[in-house]
């Protein structure tokens, strides 16, 4: 049997009971790296749960997954996912394929970042779709997230913005020159996020948010030391939340007041926060 | 200190081991027990963290908070929630009033419906804002959730519509009385959601879903009999999926052909499901 089982957000602690007693009795685990981390790394795992775990890049689950799976019609291999198995990155590919196989799946959900950002006070009822934001390069700002955004905004509701994560990305030298070195992993940050939002309305100029338009910024949710900001694109731009994984979310005009009373304590600044809350938010339409 | 400790989806073994590590060493035990259910009784849970657990009903939170609270600045309190403590049902309040005593938080956080339903294979990214769908009474039959999903209709999103449950209802009879006799517990099902989703769009006639749009319904999200069905509104309203907790998600026309190849083996019916389909769905705006 395939066995994906959800790590949750922060550490090696946040598997479920379940999923636990699956992968301390698998035949073989493996841990997909490369869409998400957990704040901890391998060989806590590995410890934690007292056997080996197989990294799983990029490579092997899209084209390898053959190899995942040899002999899981007769054995148990688990498949450890950071957040949920189905969350913001799904698995499918992999159930399907192992459907193909006649092998059996079995799915062990956990906390995702798309569910875990309700720690922010913001109602996930609010919430319109989810998008994604890509480290820019000179030659290749995409802002399809832009429009994305005013679909939710012209609806008045919250939009979570999910920050990139390059893990095991090769520079074009070493990818032509087929050399398997790697670059040092980078995290999108809140500030970095805001910053591409703001360059991204000065150039399309549409209005769908502004500098004082209010968002919230998360790092690491679910951990013992997570920290969330409330405040506007200008001061997120210039905010510092450490270590990663970081996440935004826009706030939507339809803000319920509970859910100011609730964010108002992380304001990087009140009195700003007060001042663009009455401009813009708290609208029932 | 008060500790929010989500249990996830489907039984005992669904809390993390960083929550249940709490719930063995905590002062007081509370099970919010009216927005969500386990699968399982209270009983079994007591029997599995050892200890006793005191059932906290919706009074009890909402007004008798501070008896949930009580000395909870020394001890530590933990306070049970079926799925994420800031999921469906956020708990906000008890963590502001937390706040107002002095009282230091920290929330634990687990799998909810809002992300758990990822498993039905349908792209988070895909989904607009979540809706509710109440029991109709004869007098009372709120169409707010149509309004809702007329919003996610044209973007092309799909809906996940909570269904509700009724934990500790009284009869008019029993509440005029002061009597505290209960109504057995009743639990939506999908059947009856796609039924009342097809009187209001009867009533309403604004052409926001039809008999044959597509709908998922999904049961025990999580649990090992989970069980999933994709088929038109009018199979839905016919469809037996068996015990508690039944979601439904109405499909937006945005949903992608890799979407579509991992529903179809849900199928009601694949004849019906390829018609609908073809008339409604896979388009990209």
């Amino acid at each position: 049997m395939l066995h994906l089982v959800g790590l949750g957000l922060a550490d090696e602690t946040d598997i479920t009971v379940r999923g636990l007693e699956i992968v301390k009795r698998a035949d073989r685990v493996y841990l997909e790296a490369y869409t998400a981390v957990l704040l901890v790394d391998k060989e806590k795992l590995e410890a934690f749960y007292g056997r080996p775990v197989i990294e799983a890049d990029r490579e092997l689950v899209e084209t390898g997954s053959d190899e995942i799976l040899a002999g899981a019609d007769q054995a148990d291999v688990a498949f450890l996912v950071v957040g949920d198995p189905f969350g913001a990155t799904t698995h499918t590919d992999l159930v399907l394929r192992a459907r193909e196989l006649g092998i059996q799946t079995n799915v062990v959900p956990n906390a995702s970042i798309m569910s875990g950002i309700g720690c922010t006070g913001l109602q996930l009822y609010n919430f319109g779709q989810t998008v994604s934001m890509v480290f820019f390069l000179d030659n290749w700002r995409p802002s399809s997230f832009y429009d994305r955004i005013r679909e939710n905004v012209q609806i008045g509701l919250h939009t979570l913005v999910l920050l990139d994560i390059k893990v095991k990305e090769q520079s074009i030298e070493n990818m032509a020159r087929g050399r398997r070195i790697f670059e040092p992993p980078r995290y999108m940050t809140v500030a970095q996020c805001a910053q591409q939002m703001l360059e991204v309305e000065e150039d399309r100029k549409e209005g769908v948010y502004a500098p004082d338009s209010l968002a919230m910024g998360a790092a690491r949710v679910g951990a013992p030391d997570q920290k969330l900001v409330v405040g506007t694109l200008t001061e997120l731009a210039e905010v510092e939340l450490g270590a990663p994984l970081h996440s935004v979310v826009l706030l939507g005009r339809r803000t319920h007041d509970l859910e100011r009373d609730y964010i108002r304590q992380f304001a990087v600044n009140e009195a700003t926060f007060d001042a663009s809350y009455a401009k813009y938010y708290g609208k029932s339409s």
